[in-house]
């Protein structure tokens, strides 16, 4: 049994069969919106595209790994794992993994995409609780090669295991988080800066031009092969320890003034939408949105290529 | 005129007296502790091998464009700009800017390498205040193309332009704050981020390892060549407004959970230490920081030649 399924066909799941047909599984997909699932195969043919960056892409074989079912029970049946990739709404999420329950057997592990909310919350009503994960994908996970699995207190160590090596087989990194929190690492460390990127802008000190060049010129650069931790042990020549033991007075300062909570009013992003708009066209997002997947595949090619 | 005078020989200095001298600048180098300036040039040669990657180096015509003086007047007298680089430490910069004054003209501008200090207290007992800037580069700046520029209320606009200019032949791209605040724009992203990453760490939800994990093989690579405001405009079909409006309730939860500040106690630099070392030794430091600044110049030039 080599079957996951994927229950909702937008880009997301459309994105997450991409990556697991590239690696060998046989994909189930299911989405009661027949508009999504018509336009389905259009989206997988671009999203292979940018996999053609890495290596040559066999577009027959691989979406001959791909079946669209007609119903949630097919996609339940002889699964290792459903990933849930529909709206990110509780009820609705709590809904559709009451459904999985009735038609997955017990060994099949239910993964939410979900990039914020618990999976204790998610898996609330069901009666095999230890099956359920959240494993939250970065965008878009056919190029992003990461995936963060949070468990509830309830799921099994086995469960959590198996999961890792399902999607290590699919090429992911998985990461586990040792204890639920909404947003989990990712949402979480992109919100810090978020909100401080906004802070910095509403309050008057830079432009979001300017903002944007010190993430893409500067910080993002490092970050793009090396955590915080890692850098923070090349700051100083007693390595980590050393750098936090010099810099702690100032980081702690930056932190206690850091923690207003921005408002975001509609008055706010008005004017951010405003300032986007004399930048950047709204017109030309699919164009940005296109290039933005080839870079971030160039960039992890060349990443593969220095042994990264 | 076209010299630049750098105070402060350690590794800043010698970054930048190479970025200088690598776009046309005759760089004056001077630093009052002898051990320092009989390393220069063996650092020099170090860091012009980073710059092989973007383009072959001729090594002496680059090393001919940096004079070590003997004395501080010698970089003063004839300098567009100093680049003060010495320790992070305000009675140091503060006493170093008394001296510049003494020995610059009026129309040199008098730039702090601070990463964190305020220009209006650096040059707090100068006559002429409006030449003093901060420009904080991007570590190391022989191939972080970044600068970012800050100026006090008494700055002239002048001399913002001018700064603009001359940071820009030597291929920077500067950023200008609108008004002075410790930190930043830069180390202020890098503190929101770094903060997380630690209340994740020490409250027991993620270990270093997949932290750094969730940075390099996710967040990073996107932020290698987009800002936070260019993302968000392609999280939603409607653009930055839209995004925003969807999201802006997680995005300030998560601002409101954020607001602790981490105590970094010694005991927690420890298990931090400790943490480390069990994953990354000591004494590889050097080879991973040459691994860094190469993956560094081979990212930028993926960007250079893709246009971004």
């Amino acid at each position: 049994m080599r079957n996951i399924g994927i229950c909702g066909a937008g880009l997301i799941g459309a994105s997450w069969a991409v990556g697991f047909a590239n690696h060998g599984y046989t994909v189930l997909v299911y989405d009661a919106n027949p508009e999504i699932v018509s336009n389905f195969f259009k989206v997988v043919d671009q999203l292979a595209d940018d996999l053609e960056i890495f290596k040559k892409v066999d577009l027959k074989k691989l979406k001959s790994s791909i079946k669209i079912c007609d119903n949630l029970e097919q996609i339940c049946k002889d699964s290792l794992l459903i990933q849930e990739s529909i709206v990110e709404d509780l009820d609705e999420k709590k809904k559709i993994f009451l459904e999985f329950e009735k038609y997955a057997s017990v060994d099949t592990i239910l993964a939410s995409s979900s990039s914020y909310l618990l999976p204790s919350k998610i898996s609330e009503k069901l009666k095999n609780k230890q099956r359920c994960i959240v494993a939250h994908p970065a965008l878009p996970p056919h190029v992003v090669p990461f995936v963060e699995i949070c468990p509830s207190s309830e799921t099994s160590l086995e469960v959590i295991e198996k999961a890792k090596d399902i999607y290590k087989t699919a090429h992911y990194v998985p990461i586990v988080l040792k204890k639920e929190i909404e947003g989990f690492v990712l949402n979480r460390l992109q919100g810090a800066l978020l909100n401080e990127a906004v802070r910095l802008h509403e309050e008057g000190y830079a432009s979001i031009d300017d903002i944007d060049i010190s993430l893409k010129h500067a910080l993002g650069i490092r970050w793009a092969f090396l955590g915080p931790f890692e850098i923070m042990d090349l700051n100083a020549p007693g390595g980590i320890g050393d750098s936090f033991t010099r810099y702690r007075k100032g980081i702690k300062k930056l932190a206690q003034q850091q923690n207003s909570v921005p408002e975001y009013t509609d008055e706010y992003i008005k004017k951010l939408e405003s300032e986007q708009r004399e930048r950047l066209k709204l017109t030309d997002r699919e164009e940005r949105t296109k290039k933005r997947n080839k870079l971030i595949a160039l960039v992890r090619k060349l990443k593969l290529e220095q042994g990264e």
